[in-house]
């Protein structure tokens, strides 16, 4: 179905993106300790909130804390199995003190690729500080004694609000942020075409927001910055939205300069698709499906008839098989009208960038009349079946409800649910121990459904979409 | 006591002070109706925050809210009759309406004053935003629902930190705030000699807060506007802050760039205290009075003895008398050792200034030793007796405990509440319905203190500075 | 004809007008002698550059720019006695001095008022930087070597724009300067209404031009500065143009930000008309009267018909009689036609405002569709008649051809010229010499136009608009 | 000698590394015609500049700033010919004329690889706006009228100080820039290396200055940009030197936000080592030689012994032969006591960096102590001999002086423009015409020298450093 050339070697493929930036001298594993000073917001809180801060980072999000923050320490890493740092650096530790002027931040034997000549790289320290930043907030702000009630699509909409407001990433600016997804192990043909995506778009004044890997999420914000530097473009903004279960998998880029952690992947989508004025899909594995579902499961709904949202499936030539297959198996589930919220564009870069800007301009134009604010699509009608947070367990991988005559939108959300469990039995950590303890997960659904699915996930193994390295070992089981 | 040429004419001099500014054509009350898209941090709301903010600017907050803001289309003005304003625009209102967007304020028969060619001017515009940030976050954060303890000395410190915080007041600069205390009502002498004062400090490159109105808190605010000038001082501050119940009569002068409106005048005293690198007091009556008593509350309080806290009285030299009469009252109610704690300067706007600069070096060096934040002064301990409001009733007047024996700083606590109520008596609306209602209050004593705070209560009186226009009537009656 | 109170006390009024600003130590003269090192265009020399600045201002430009240099020293003194400052201050010096790194000011004896705690007033620092920027600038760059015509108009203007371009006065902004001309020596009822005016433009978003001595100079720029504050406005511009003979005279007061020297008057006027997107005329006297009729000969000419030009005349109520007597004199002189080019407004700051807001509108609309410069009007034509430097002598004031059919441009020309003497016998070092050692200038001409300059020159005198302090002995005398 | 992975392949690399941008249609010579307005300088220009500007821009240097434009518009490209954009885009034309608002500049039939939909990328604009300025500055300030003395080392000192003056190249800041030589046709291996290099500088905080070509003139900035990004350094500078001569042969890589051209190869060499604070050399052909000679005749000299002044020789491990070679010819040549003033680092970007960076300070500090400027080393000593043009003609190379007993200065100076001769006669238009018409240059000397420099020049010839793409066909002759 692809030729070998494009069959992705996405060690290759990450090695080259490398190179340009410091080669560790081979071997070595040093580490740093120091302390740093946060700024940002971090520096002015009350003794209370320093204490509270400090309580909770000592205490149950000790281990997410250092979890993340080693994450963003090992930035621009090439593997993606989040325990290899962990085994490498496993003296490593991080402590949030409090000093009446503020707040500290201690760590112990830090990677020592995140400082030059001792000090550490800046950008990296305002990662650090987001970790803190945010999981502090969820701790503090999101716990048992909220005010706020997450049973509701309301309370559990504010939550993210909340969270991206306080990381101070909603900025009254006109719309020019563009989402890209895809997967972070693609072939070294799909990698070079995201950069020119990413390229046509920043010469067009448009920024980027990514899940903040490497590969799909990489690429784009790498050619845009190129064209930024060379439209003169200040302040570019290059968003990364991750959460604590994927970080460690998909360690920032070196070029994120704002981060949020968000607590789960259901408040990280409803970021993006909240954030975004426009969405541009490349090719991916199980998280680009889920991804794409539960977009769809939004766009197909009623109440959304009426909303400007530019949607873009893209990726070069030798990837058009792909679109192909994913266009094949919307089809085949969410039925022919599903299609018409999305365009597939193959192998034009310019083609693709010129169609987000001329959506931007609609986006603009329908958030002036309905008086929405630029910075978060309030219209955007999410169902609390898309927000709640899935449990990729066995049971509930089991009864999914996969069978015809749902609504596309109820359908939608269950398949979302689906690869977000297979993504979990690939490469979080909660869904490798469940994987391990249980064996694969069951799918079951109406045979004819069943089998789309079994197509298309075995074309993401026959492609290599699964997994950075080593031989892929499926984590489901399809049940027709 | 004072010669002639130093009795006030309050009337002309803020006539003279107002002269360079707009001169409203006489008797015309035109008015203006708009609305407004506020910046600035009320930019960035949910959808939950602004309709809770809309229903509390509708229901309970709205007479507050529509004082507040018709205090702060005035500015400038000169009465000090709270309402004198609200008689003349009685068809005066506001609105605050939610718009997905965000938030709207209507302004209904505004001020025309607050307008150039039917557009508002910026700095009154951000004046309004301040006052609906301020109100509505005391309703909605520190209302009934709060997670607080208001009955803590922790929360309620807490409280104004908040408060300070989310009025954006609180930032990581080098200490250079110096705050003025005085009179609103002030001779033309004193009037300049403050601007002089202001000046020099602004040469020295420190900013000015004060409590906003006119006189004293006006003088050094346009003193040191000059003088930042001069010195080409980028971003100064003119920081004021304000309480609901003083605002009316004390309208924020135009030089004001930072408005905080504290909810009740115990915490704009921690926050002045708290704020401040150093404290200049100028002449003035009962207001004046009751902040030095304050001040001295906490400063003579033994956990307070290792603290730096620069702190001069200064006039010009027909005022020498004023501060011989203020320290004498010191010496004898709160004990000689008491004014070990101030420094009083005649006419000498250089020496006060560079006193200033001096002691704000060495408040610099102890907050990096004890590792205190700049911006906002933790050390200092403040007793829950000064912090919770006093309610300015008959009742509780007659029951001060003002005798000999007792420690310093809880005499000073009381005393500072005899001059909390008589400034209630004068000009807020609340204690001069009070006084309207059950004549003048009660106020009892040890006779040798009573003689003491009657000689000074005359004083204030036959140097006019108890109110800014007509015959003074006394609002309490000193008992031995 | 003005009622006693109007009677203008300069002295008074530039002691009320300095009092919010430093009240030096009275009998002091203290000194400071303290060195510079230049920045903003100075710091940039090559060393042949900073060889020649420093040979010119060892030589010839030695006493001039030492003269210069003491008069921005004691910006803000209220005298216009230009030998006063020298003997105070005769043991001041200024050397110039040359390091590989670039350039050295050695300040000896400077006076002290400029300094704070031993260090230089920034903004007094930028003044001494643009007095040596620009007589070095016309030393070594307008001097005998120049590649420049000095003799033809173009030659002229382009000298003009160089020294403007060089102190980096010229921005490509929107259009909102306005030049205001009149007295230094004015009413204090005059005073206060220019502040007023001043005010008006600030709050409309308009920049400020003057002569940047006391009086008509200052007023305007104090108002807009508070007018600015409360705007918010970033970057406002407060230029000053001067020239070497009457800067002793008129030293810069404190809010210029942009000063430039021009070598002579007539560079100067012409800055004035080529920067200027409109003019404000206040009373004034012998200086003002020049510039009307300065701008009169240009603009009455043909060439200029088709040019916006916005030209106001505007005072007090009790100054109206100073205009009437003006624009009698012009109908007099130049006839009934050239009233057309100017408006009279008295009393009402909030309608010159509007006017002159409304002429920037038309002038740049003008300047897009003539494709001129927003920040330079090459379009105006300029003769060279009113470019040429005019020396006050004897013979040059006897020999002005002041009679009735030549065209109104070209008489304007040298009414100009009988003022210029006029000023430069009142104020000027040189004019003084010439009057002391020859008498009074003798003015000859049509009878009936000689009685019309008399009565003007006489009204000036009884206005007392000639001289700040003591008695005026006329420097001229009218010959029928 | 090199093993035949290191053999550059000088297309594959820079199609690699153009992949990330615009990926031009294939076959498409589309065209842009358009008018600009310049900024920067450009936009306030007297009317008399206009006119000279356009008039040397209609006659002589006409020609000439044809092909500079139409190499910065077609920045990025990847051939070396010079005439082969020039064929392409023959159509093309430049014009600039005059308004009274200022300038304009027509552009027809310009590569419409500089535009995005319709508009021209703003960088690009920059850099055109660099060639006029440039080209102008030279035509009008140092052609025949000037004042400078151009045969003098001091006038022609002052000449490079002007035009980069002029091109506000020269800014007080603290030392940080760090010129890079090597050659624009490197192999992969070597190009991945300027990269890594440029990204160990960018992470402490040095900025770029090159010769702004492909190659090693384009990796040490891409690999800054990114360590740039990540220390979020704000205003990074990637400064370009360039010559009308070279410019259509190395066209500025799109990284550059600081063109400048300088009038010649000997003015454009002394601009890098008066700007730099240290210098790094990369592999490369004959330019890179000449640039090391020309460095080594200066630092030899006696007068220049105390100076500090950073330089290094690095490549990647399989490129150590290279700078072994060199190291044996200048022993070979100039004598064992010159090789004291470089130090060799191979396969080592963080020791390159470390080094340069504790040079640089060592620069600050004596600068400092010498008071000479941080941005131009005015303390340099450079002999005319090294200023003075050098015409590549068979006479002028046949009458070297390349014998032994020489001052190793002087020799220096000989041997830097034998391999100028060289450069051009293998990339610019003036040396191709020359050898097309009367064949190779013959070069003579001392036998053992002629020999060192023979075997030089074959193992560039080896290892393909001469050219881009096609045969090598040598220029030049060897004459024992």
């Amino acid at each position: 179905m692809t030729n070998q050339a494009n069959t992705p070697d996405p060690a290759a493929v990450a090695d080259e993106d490398a190179q340009d930036e410091k080669s560790p001298s081979p071997g070595s594993h040093a580490t740093v300790s120091t302390h740093l000073y946060p700024k940002g917001g971090l520096d002015i809180l009350s003794r209370d909130e320093v204490a509270r801060l400090r309580d909770a980072s000592a205490s149950g999000m000790h281990e997410l804390l250092k979890r993340c923050a080693l994450a963003v320490l090992t930035t621009g890493s090439t593997s993606d199995d989040p325990r290899a740092a962990a085994e490498i650096f496993n003296r490593f530790d991080i402590e949030v003190t409090q000093q009446d002027r503020g707040l500290r931040i201690d760590l112990h034997n830090a990677p020592a690729q995140a400082f030059v000549d001792g000090e550490i790289i800046r950008g990296v320290a305002e990662l650090v500080y987001a970790v803190v930043r945010d999981l502090a907030y969820a701790a503090t702000e999101l716990g048992a004694d909220t005010r706020r009630d997450l049973n509701t699509t309301a309370g559990l909409t504010d939550s993210v609000f909340d969270i991206l407001r306080n990381a101070r990433s909603l900025v009254p600016l006109d719309p020019n942020l563009i989402v890209c997804w895809g997967g972070h192990s693609i072939s070294r043909d799909e990698y070079i075409y995201t950069k020119q995506v990413g390229y046509e778009l920043g010469l067009r004044g448009l920024d980027i927001c990514t899940g903040c890997g490497p590969g799909a999420m990489k690429g784009p914000m790498k050619g845009a910055t190129i064209a930024h530097a060379k439209q003169r473009r200040q302040r570019p903004r290059y968003i990364g939205l991750t959460e604590p279960g994927i970080i460690a998998a998909e360690s920032p880029n070196p070029i994120v300069n704002q981060l949020v952690i968000l607590p789960d992947i259901e408040k990280r989508l409803e970021a993006f698709v909240r954030m975004a004025h426009g969405i541009i899909v490349f090719p991916g594995g199980a998280g680009t499906a889920e991804e794409i579902l539960y977009l769809l499961g939004i766009l197909t709904r009623e109440e959304n008839a009426d909303l400007s949202f530019p949607l873009v499936f893209t990726g070069p030539k030798d990837s058009a098989a792909y679109f192909e297959q994913i266009d094949q198996f919307i089809r085949a589930t969410l039925g022919e009208d599903a299609t018409k919220h999305y365009r597939i564009i193959v192998d034009d870069p310019v083609a693709v960038a010129k169609y987000m800007k001329s959506g931007v301009r609609k986006v603009r134009e329908s958030r002036i009349q309905s008086k929405d604010s630029f910075f978060f699509n309030w219209s955007l009608d999410i169902p609390l079946d898309l927000q709640k947070p899935f449990a990729p367990t066995h049971a509930n991988m089991a009864s999914l409800d996969l069978h015809y005559g749902r609504k596309p939108s109820d359908l939608a959300a269950d398949l979302r649910r689906a690869f977000s469990g297979i993504v979990a039995g690939n490469v979080k950590e909660e869904g490798l121990r469940e994987v391990e303890m249980h064996g694969p997960f069951r799918i079951h659904g109406d045979p004819q459904m069943m089998d789309a699915l079994d197509a298309l996930l075995r074309s993401f193994v026959a492609q290599r979409r699964m997994k950075i390295s080593g031989e892929y070992t499926p984590c489901y089981e399809v049940v027709r």
